[in-house]
């Protein structure tokens, strides 16, 4: 008989996350009740937004509780229906969380078709962080064609699909990036203009000199150095989309913001989102996305960590910027 | 023959300004040429605007040079005229600065019926700080019916527009204020559900206390405590106009603003603006502002000092809260 391994929710954390917090245990395969599919993960998504799920404070989602199953994006195949709209093998995602096994509403399931992408980009650039990527740039970002963009966490899940579309656009686009491998990889490969290594001691000279007509739109994952870095080169209407601020999710107490004086002295707009509040345009982005992928025209990268038991520390890795695109556990 | 005396900028200054700074000349009244319009000044307006134009610093203006006229809105009657929409005895409002006469270009100049209102309302509820209440409020704000808006400088030429019509529009209206002849008036006179003074050591809880269901607009006008009482009570997708920060005008160095983190977890939308970004809207102010006031739904309270030569000591007073009311300077 098939065993279900969890990773469950063991402490709170405080700052940076340890394999500690976390515990594996084994227990038997579930059964899906009526309306219930019954899916055998095949891939765990693993991004930033876990670290606020980690935590008992007030936030957009409810935390993880203790001793529960890690929430996460799940690609799964069925192996058990009671939902009329899936049969075993249909591969579907959802929010299947690190498990081998998981039960969920069919409701709550969207059918994917393998031969169109492979199905891991369900969780990439196909799914929450490209959908991330696409609202937050279009709809906060609003960039214009000569605009300059600058991402940060360019090489990452969402960043370099914000970079790409932004080119789509017909913006500069100017990414920020931890080492020189992702440097060369955003520029070289996902064809930004420019790029600049966050951890040069002379991040605000050479961000300056990437944006020699200033920064019109910001699109924020990080925070921090970064931040601090773009702030001055924001120009009169600028927009900050706030994504993330990953350097600041082991915080614990948030750090003050840039000043007020400059949102309203250059009439700035910044903006915080979440990509479930803006569920509405998920066909928008199906329909683009898909077809800018199909065109050759969107490039990904996946960093790919084989087995569920590694999900703890490749996710402490994803907190240090230890990826290379996006983190997927390919668990079965 | 008439004199003109013009109140220049002698120095800039560091932290709050001084009689020092300004100098008061005589000279000749100047003549039209071409196009051009003479005016004698009725009416000069004192707004915190102008402590930002004092300073050399980049910003949305040009600074007033030293040695140069300090510059301020003004309603003033036609002396001469050069230009053929305007003839002497004609009440005109523009930007004429601190000074009694002044020539303008006649197309930089409005004509004003003065059987409509008083003159003076053209500097206030009808000029640019109405304006800048119209569309900051419903513009950025976007309040809607039961939501709660709080405003700051609430018995001020901004925040007093501001609150009247977030009530017209179905809001909760708190009110911040320096006193209490000030919330007192906020409440009784303009009708605000409540008014909490900046001045109280539990402004914090006092706010709470008047915000039951939080905060989904915040029309921001000084920064400092009042900001940071409020902040903590902003609910998910508040929307915070950054209108002014009066409290910051004096620093040296901007304070730091607000976490960030704050602006990602609530999904807030923080925007500065300035009213001549938006003179598209003039026409949409002056027609619904105007019929609210002939209607008796808005009430509005001038402060007026007379004699130009007290134009510093009163902007000075401005700047410490002093004032009560829109600051107007009777000239003539």
């Amino acid at each position: 008989m098939p065993k279900n391994r969890r990773i469950l929710l063991k402490n709170r954390p405080t700052g940076l996350p340890s394999t500690s917090d976390f515990e594996l245990v084994e227990g038997p395969v579930p059964e899906p009740g009526e309306g219930e599919v019954l899916t055998r993960t095949l891939f765990l998504s693993l991004d930033p937004y876990m670290r606020g799920r980690m935590s008992a404070a007030k936030s957009y989602a409810k935390p993880v509780e203790l001793g529960e199953v890690m929430a996460g994006g799940t690609v799964g195949e069925v192996v058990a229906s009671r939902h009329e709209s899936f049969a075993p093998g249909d591969i579907v995602v959802g929010q299947g969380g690190w498990q081998d096994y998981a039960v969920l509403p069919g409701a709550l399931l969207r059918k994917l078709d393998p031969r169109l992408a492979p199905v891991s980009t369900a969780l990439g650039i196909l799914g929450m962080p490209g959908m991330t990527a696409y609202v937050g740039l279009l709809d906060i970002g609003r960039p214009k064609p000569g605009e300059t963009v600058v991402v940060s966490a360019a090489s990452g899940a969402v960043g370099s699909v914000v970079g790409q579309i932004a080119k789509i656009h017909g913006c500069r686009v100017v990414g920020v990036a931890g080492g020189k491998a992702k440097t060369d990889y955003v520029v070289e490969e996902l064809g930004f203009d420019a790029a600049v290594d966050h951890r040069s001691p002379d991040l605000p000279d050479a961000l300056a000199a990437a944006c020699p007509k200033g920064v019109d739109v910001y699109f924020e994952n990080v925070g921090g150095a970064t931040q601090k870095a773009v702030w001055p080169l924001l120009n009169d209407f600028a927009r900050v989309v706030v994504c993330g601020l990953i350097a600041h999710y082991n915080d614990p107490t948030p750090p003050p913001g840039p000043p007020m004086l400059d949102v309203l002295r250059k009439r700035l707009a910044v903006q915080g989102f979440i990509v479930s509040d803006r569920s509405h345009r998920q066909a928008d982005f199906l329909r683009d996305v898909g077809a800018w992928l199909q065109a050759g025209k969107l490039k990904y990268r996946e960093d790919v960590v084989v087995g569920l038991e590694k999900a703890p520390e490749a996710f402490i890795g994803l907190l240090q910027g230890k990826n290379f695109g996006k983190l997927v556990v390919k668990v079965a």
